[in-house]
């Protein structure tokens, strides 16, 4: 008798056991295979160089943790039908599906529309070419299912994605601080009045989990050369967009080109005749790259100095301020970048960044979003009642200012 | 005092310190900074989807295994002086620097020229860059240099660059069979008479070593959906220099092109004029596929049924045998294709491929080649007169037929 | 609703769950909480200071991989009642039960008899208490049991129990020799025809698994120094019983002392007024060092000269040979000791040991007991037939002559 | 020529070399044999069963870790000569020796001595015997010697003391939550103003580092079954000597004795014709256990009962209180275990315990005593001005009571 799962081997957990059915339907499905060409954390390579693992790892991943999960939810008496298993367990494997090329650094450039509605779209789509099958992944997913624990293992502050992608990142980044015991937070989970909530023993289990996921903010996805690398992409991308509506040509593989001649939003690809999804699908980090490096030679000077920087990894240099950083520093930055700049006054905002990154490592006091204790005796606590010193519930907003280091031209 | 090391993180070794200096020079150098575009295993992330690690990540890490290996040798009473030891950590660092997009896989389609030849090119040039630096570690990567050991390490059948792709494939694969005592084997290493030699009680270490490496050969660098997943990226690429050669335009990013329009070899290299080091050089794996993208929509059925099958990844099946398969067997193959088959007979080359690929774990037997080891009293002995039965020196050859699976076209 | 598994920590596998009912209940009686004090590698912690897991946590691991193993038989169509899957969980979980002090290198030494005897004593035993619960679990263990894949998953050349000792052992001494794809094997497991096999795609970790056995006996278990050590530890109590026996009161805690006295076989056991399977089932590793270090100051010079050496680690030197020391060697050792020795002359075979120790990492051609691989059409080979090479079915043997090093009387 | 290092294997760092000469003379002596029979977390393993990893082992590893940070420091330009390496090198490896058997749990059961003065009182014991070869290393391990940052090392909020136990003792039970990233810390180290400070960019290690202990504590180390079972050998020990001390002869190894029938303190060790070390040296875990064994059969109920439960792992129950447990609670407790106690009433506080423990992960605002972070211009700020969310500073207590659970006599 054949095997009735196909494995995937994954340095994290060993292996991932897909069974076939729908599931490894979805996983052949060309749509999931082109997030084994978009990276899960950008430019972080430029600082960690092992980290180009993918959104399709990840998403298995995510699978990997739900099966383990529904298993050990089952085993404490929560009524799951092997229907909500399946479709718990497809919603997890495309929760992202909607990410494009170097998904967060250039979600909101390359075109104007959240990543989790594109997902929704996506499974709509497929949901389409496969009669339905995923009509109650999309109830899970859009949270209109009644059991809504369901929901909260694909999205909330404890959910597989995040189990995965601090474990997963930690994991190819090699920064151990980011390392969490997701198995023994699996084996604590349990439903209690229709919630997801976590037994009382695996309290610092929660706590390690909410540090690890603080400090991977800081030392990872918000550490100032990986956003300064990230900060230069954009700009990069805001002036070819820019060059092309302008009447400029630049040069740009055909899969790109819409996408540097309009500026598409969410409504762009509700028009059906457009099939804008479809041209979406087609873009993924090969592209972006490959465009960058013609844009070095290009004759718009402001491109081909960006464009450089960033394939020769000049990277600007990004300061971290508590507060908003004054006019007069951020004149004083213009003003000596000007003194080496020979093109007009204008092109200086590509090269003189300011803004502002936050992270809050936990949601406390949420109406019903929290990560919810329960206690032998059979009541139930949201986290930040229970230890509030671990918590780190503070939005901490740090502001930058970014520029040129070495100004080479 | 600022330290005097660059670190990078590493997640099979924790941290890698690069010296300020030549060695710092040289990995920022374009050049260099290019093999992050590189993978170092082609296309096994299809079937290992963590194995996207780069060329980049892996001089690095060979780097660290030599700068470890010097310090063991030196505090065993070898003879290194400071710019020996600089010029083999240049040369280990350097030795891959010639590879291509895809590496292995493409390296004699895209040209006609062998990695190494074009490592030392790369050397060259950046020697000259540098004034000469590089002159003592161009005599050991090319044995010129009368301490033999030092080539040894940078290549032999016991270099740092088999000790660090063995560790760091298996790492990102997830496949233990490749795990190796790397940091045992460096800590036996000695340098007797001369040449590089191993301690006794390293025996089983090495013995590991040699099983481990072949392990990995049928495991993962020869795996049989691998092997098909790189025939076929090869025959995407022999059929689109085919069609441009043949007068029939392709779409290709503009440093593609050249490489599609001729058939480089060596000599082109070496032709002033030509800068074709600089051409190779914009060359990376982004590139490739960006372009198989676009090739998914040609006109030209072969090309763009091959490129769909690689990007969707439907990969052709790959069958292994010990015997070189009748041609009975291939033309059943090429008239069961034949049949759903629309296009001139002459294309079936690009669909049913035949080949071997051989694997020696061990090169017993050759003169001045072999690992030794040495013994207490102070004689060494070849690993091949020590350890018999786990050497496996024998020369394995697979022969193979590859072909499509399910043909939907 | 309370979870239905006692979760137990292990840094090997993360967690090891326990299901409430008849294994956890063994896993709670004394017999088996007696194995928490016993080492699972004797003195091997001499020379990898780290090994100093015991027989308690190498039994919960087996049962952990035994709970995988049938799982992955089951999804493969396996008929295996609950019953059955629990019996042979029960029969992994005991099979070391009858282990005494220092495992195998006291076996012979305190009592005459073999601990898979004693371990089937010991289930029955407890079966006796529980009322016949491990009736089925006996006839697995002794093979006598219809369905003969059950006990090859306990006791075979690929049992689960070989599986965990591998594991668990390299993880404990850090000697990654012995690192196996343990989840990948038991991914491949399959039931053909009654017999346990292993999947076609499994060849290379079974070849790893083989030979990482082997290179373990070599550099842990045969290890020169931790077997010179467990040859004095047997010289030792080969002392203690002579002198005790010779009516030469030697101190040692109540619970030894019947055990320096007599020399107990088999059937001692099985005379039912001697209790002797509870007093056996009294000792434990801290009685044995807790006597010696007082025997460090016993008025016999013979076993106060052995007890400080294997106390301060003074360990005797062993050399392996390839073929028995001729006697003139090992008179001369003897001529070299007494010349140091103020003691009669019969004393010296305490000193000067000589014996063999033999290793076959696989027993090929054995009937019916080699690993069988079942390939896709439906067949089975067993392994000698599928890769000869890596087999190293060979039977190795060493002959060591084991003395005192720097003779401090 | 030979290697000039003696190697020890370690799963945790791989190799710890240890340099021929006075380093390797410390670790061959009796006195630090003796660490090997001394587990790091006494009675942990009965929740964490990997956790037998002995002190000595422990030591070797904090050496390991100085060693590092010794090579980082001088790379950094700190001024330490060969003589203050050796000399802090060897404080490490001695800080524990004066540990006794179950370490903390029995240190003021056994004698009323602090283990730190007895590690000073090895360590001049060693001295004499050397002729002041250990000189230096008394100066700085009592913080005597003008370089402070090297008794920083030695013991202080960031030494290599609790680098190496966080990290080892998180391996050895698996419990991820105590992972750090002791190696990016230590390359963080410098040494600022004659202190020993933290690079910028290790405070997120810092932080992860503060956490990582605390959560070890409330985890593992106060782990509520754990404490429940050393509670429980303080009472049979208290319990044990009483008797003793009352008339009552109670069995127990030679070594062991004089320690049930004396209270021995600091000034007893004083006393030269008291020979006390060397009698202290001569106790280790084994006998503890073993004398433990027989005490199972005692006449005396109060002591086989706590023998019994505590050999056969029938362990108490340990509730954690915020606040002092009112007397109500604690009379509750009694009365109900009175009613199946047979013996006199003043046995009851034998079972029916109660204390606190408390923990400060990180203590700031001591005068010179806090983790300095180095900032790029030159200056240094303590870590609580630094980050002051993660710091834990606060002292948390919690007061516990522990009691029989099943009372079965």
């Amino acid at each position: 008798m054949p095997a009735n799962h196909k494995i995937f081997n994954d340095p994290v957990y060993g292996f991932v056991s897909v069974p076939y059915g729908l599931i490894f339907k979805l996983v052949e499905h060309p749509y999931f295979q082109r997030l084994r060409r978009i990276g899960q954390t950008s430019l972080t390579h430029y600082v960690y160089p092992g980290a180009l693992h993918t959104r399709f790892h990840h998403a298995l991943g995510a699978f990997h943790l739900m099966s383990q999960a529904i298993e050990v939810l089952k085993s404490k008496g929560a009524d799951i039908t092997d229907a909500e298993a399946e479709a718990v367990q497809a919603a997890i494997l495309l929760h992202d599906i909607g990410h494009g090329p170097y998904s967060h650094t250039l979600e909101s450039t390359i075109i104007d529309a959240h990543h989790e509605r594109l997902s929704e779209l996506f499974m709509e789509k497929i949901n389409e070419e496969l009669g339905g099958a995923l009509n109650l992944t999309l109830q899970i997913f859009r949270d209109e299912y009644p059991k809504r624990f369901l929901h909260q293992l694909v999205s909330g502050q404890l959910d597989m994605d995040r189990l995965d992608y601090l474990t997963r990142d930690s994991f190819f980044t090699g920064v151990y601080e980011g390392v969490i015991g997701y198995d023994r937070i699996i084996k604590m989970l349990v439903v209690h009045e229709g919630q997801l909530a976590v037994e009382e023993k695996g309290i610092y289990s929660i706590e390690k989990f909410l540090v690890a996921r603080r400090l991977m903010y800081w030392q990872v996805y918000l550490h100032k050369t990986v956003l300064a690398a990230e900060q230069m992409l954009v700009q990069v991308f805001k002036r070819a967009k820019f060059l092309v509506q302008q009447g400029h040509a630049v040069f740009a593989p055909p899969s790109l080109q819409p996408f540097l001649e309009n500026n598409f939003g969410e409504n762009d690809f509700l028009t059906p005749g457009n099939r804008l999804l479809d041209k979406f699908a087609k873009l993924d980090d090969a592209d972006i790259f490959s465009a960058i490096k013609y844009w070095m030679e290009d004759s718009d000077s402001v491109l081909s100095f960006l464009s450089r920087s960033l394939v020769e990894r000049r990277l600007f240099k990004l300061e971290f301020f508590d507060q908003k950083p004054g006019s007069d520093l951020v004149q004083e930055k213009l003003r000596q970048f000007a003194a080496t700049w020979q093109g007009p006054e204008s092109d200086l905002d590509y090269f003189i960044l300011t803004g502002a990154e936050s992270n809050k490592a936990y949601n406390a006091g949420g109406e019903g979003e929290e990560i919810q204790i329960l206690f032998k005796p059979g009541w139930v606590k949201p986290m930040s009642a229970v230890i509030e010193e671990g918590l780190h519930s503070k939005n901490v907003t740090k502001y930058f200012i970014c520029y040129p280091k070495n100004t080479r031209l």
